[in-house]
């Protein structure tokens, strides 16, 4: 979901190197177009004049915005195939384009034309540019503003390329599978079906249990091994007993911080800090190297418990350990406490990429994340995020009141019996699947369980790594993602 | 729809005062209560806290506003039976209430809670009070919002009353039949089924005939009698070419007018006035009189053919029959053009209603209306009303452009496979049921049509003078409805 942009600095730095090299730029129909003929698949990056304001002809919105997207034609059976149009959920648009494989590897097989639309305020789609999160302009990002965005550019864009009987299938990961999600149940006269990749459409709901996120980010790490959960909780608990001396000289040694900590909050931003590194080895927990959220080795999480059962001390092994999230280069010598994590609305974090500004405000209005550790159920220290400690902050940062039920009413939480078409696809490892949908609830309401999957590890390219398990269920995919277009053209004939 | 609210100042003075009557006032979880006991049902005046803006927390909207509406449980099978919520239109509530008798008697039979809803900027649900019809605030009138102002009010109250588990049920006539299908396929979490009555999805969503409307209109007086409409193109034909005469002061006398016209533009406005009067009887053209949307006899369109017919000047027979909707008092001594009718961007009127304004600004919105006449498929003067013309008038008024193909993107048009559990009623005297759904799509999108009936007959109580069809209609609409109400019970459990 969103402890994602830790190492954006590093990343986007790469990603938007590649993206510039710009080998060509042309005008049509308003929109600049600019090919990346170095990229896997042939992406055009273009721009949609976006109405702001959906739902007020009256607002400070009252006007359009320039919404980015990629696109490629190479594989499509020009006006007959279909359209496959990735929701972009909370980052730069390349990032997901280059990280989700499998939709162009089946465009190949289908004959599909390709869309990744950028999730307004995110990346480059930002509305009021450098001002877009001031207040008030940052109060057109909403849910319902993304999904209207990609009515309206899925409408248009099937007019402009003479598409318009083509049908439409929705993809997304993570928040981008919510979006997916949502509109499959919002637009079905648009979109024909959706797959929805690791997306929790419940825990960010509010449904569900507040413990399970961390409970299953531990049990990841149980599953190497129980010694490596009780290593880690040990570790914690030295942490815990230093601070509770005010032995911040040993801690900043320990951990090899650049600061000496001096306070309560201190701590609890570094344990903060540490609990979010376990989050992402989970989360990224694939079996071979990747660049995505972060450099990963490959199965994160074993190297994680290898290293920290090497070594004799706790503490220095827990330091170790989380750098292999925050110093996969090798290049820090000390830890900053503030800059290499944010608190924010997100307990699984909103991290630094310029972009956390846009999710610290989604996790303080429509998507509700008051995910907790208790030291019980897992093995971190117990860190509270109740409504109430939400609301607070949301008031101070934003002037903003959270609306708990909002995405339920919205969106339908479990109440999803007058849907269809859908994929709910989820890995085992991932510590988001158990806030979204396990079970199939009816023939074109599908689960699909990865048992040695990590966050979408279905929607990234194939590679040799892959276990049986993500090969099946993209076969599945394909399968039924054929049926729905077939289905569709015979509906709409 | 909306070429209703002629004789509002009549026909509020007596609503608002027997809404008045207030016998008992007393406070409930904030809210005021009022008894009704001198109505037919035991209507409750309440007021719910609502969510000005749904779709900002951000914006001049971050509050809330008292919503009206209405609750009866003297039939309800309290924590069980059904609730039976009537989605209010552009209008006073209670004149919704007066007028849909069908759904408290269907309630008594099927043990129901009954609750009409009032639609924000209509009535006493004024956001801004005053101020609401001014811009920005004005902004805040859309489908959406009416639409998420009864989700919450739905849920909030269900939880409050101890109603969780009873099935929900929407009704609407016109604009509200279409807030109905929309409830459905937009909350289908919370809302079982609709019966939309009267609702003209397709034609307010650009998708048709911009000569269906008066074309029909025309039909129902051709029906009676091929002379009646021969004879009202002829008055029409007389001051057409009087008008081209500059002959004002005839016009004047044969049209009873308090001043003498003196431009094109009071000729435009004298063509507007007329042909609503017979918009108007036509819509309203139910078997016994009424008192609702002005006052009618039985059999109005009968009855001004009859007066169409009589007599041997064309125009004195034209006056004397809008006079049937103009001046059913028989108090006026001669016809104000500009206050007894006012063009809006709603060419079937937008009449003179303290919430006229509102539904304006609804019809340069979202709601999209270019109904035109052309005297060749009806009988009244060619009056254009283009996109342009549209475009144009809202502005200058309003300062908005309207955004034709919205409500086509938003709620589906015609394109209804993905919903269900929804009656399309209308009859077929009604000039506006060929705007909307006419032929059953499935086992559940059921059109019932009702060869006698006007503009949601079906909605008002039972009447000795109902014709056959309208009873046959009521009767399948009550078994399909508790067929739903039964199928969520089980769903449910």
């Amino acid at each position: 979901m969103a402890a994602r942009w830790l190492f954006l600095g590093f990343m986007l730095l790469i990603l938007v190197g590649k993206a510039e090299t710009r080998l060509s730029v042309e005008k049509l129909n308003n929109e600049v177009i600019t090919s990346h003929r170095d990229l896997a698949a042939d992406f055009k990056e273009m721009y949609f004049k976006q109405i702001l304001d959906h739902f007020n002809y009256n607002s400070l919105g009252n006007g359009t915005y320039d919404q980015r997207y990629l696109i490629t034609d190479q594989y499509w059976k020009k006006g007959y195939g279909p359209i496959f149009f990735y929701t972009g959920n909370e980052g730069d648009i390349w990032e997901f384009a280059l990280n989700s494989g499998f939709i162009t590897e089946l465009a190949a097989v289908q004959g599909a034309l390709v869309i990744f639309a950028e999730h307004r305020y995110y990346g480059k789609s930002l509305p009021f540019g450098k001002d877009s999160f001031n207040i008030p302009e940052v109060g057109l990002l909403t849910v319902e503003q993304a999904l209207a965005d990609y009515a309206l550019m899925i409408t248009e864009l099937k007019n402009e390329l003479g598409a318009q009987t083509c049908p439409v299938i929705v993809f997304g990961g993570s928040y981008g599978g919510m979006l997916s999600v949502y509109m499959r149940i919002r637009y079905p006269n648009i979109v024909a079906g959706a797959l929805a990749a690791s997306a929790p459409i419940l825990s960010t709901a509010g449904l569900g249990d507040s413990a399970q996120f961390f409970q299953d980010v531990t049990a990841d790490f149980q599953k190497i091994n129980p010694a490596c959960r009780d290593a880690v909780k040990g570790a914690f608990q030295k942490l815990n007993t230093l601070a509770q001396q005010k032995d911040y000289s040993r801690i900043q040694s320990a951990f090899s911080l650049c600061k000496t900590p001096s306070t309560p909050k201190d701590i609890h931003q570094l344990n903060g800090l540490l609990r979010n590194a376990f989050t992402m080895l989970a989360m990224l927990d694939y079996p071979y190297s990747t660049h995505f959220m972060g450099s990963m080795p490959a199965f994160p999480v074993k190297v994680a418990c290898e290293t920290m059962l090497n070594g004799t001390d706790l503490m220095l092994a827990l330091r170790d350990t989380v750098g292999i999230m925050y110093n996969s280069t090798g290049q820090l010598t000390c830890y900053d406490l503030y800059s290499l994590y944010v608190e924010c609305a997100d307990p699984t974090g909103c991290g630094l990429g310029f972009n956390s500004n846009a999710w610290d405000y989604q996790a303080c209005t429509e998507i509700e994340m008051c995910f907790e550790s208790n030291n019980v159920t897992d093995m971190f220290p117990a860190m509270t995020f109740t409504e109430q400690q939400r609301e607070q902050y949301c008031l101070k940062r934003w002037r903003v009141l959270p609306r708990p039920g909002w995405l339920k009413t919205q969106f339908w939480g479990q109440d999803l019996s007058a849907a269809s078409n859908i994929i709910f696809s989820n890995g085992d490892l991932d510590p988001w699947a158990n806030g979204g949908i396990r079970k199939t609830l009816s023939p074109s309401l599908i689960a699909i369980n990865i048992p040695e999957g990590a966050h979408h590890l279905d929607l990234r390219e194939s590679n040799p790594a892959d276990p049986e398990s993500v090969i099946v269920a993209r076969k599945k995919e394909s399968e039924i993602i054929a049926q729905w277009v077939k289905a569709a053209r015979k509906e709409s004939s």
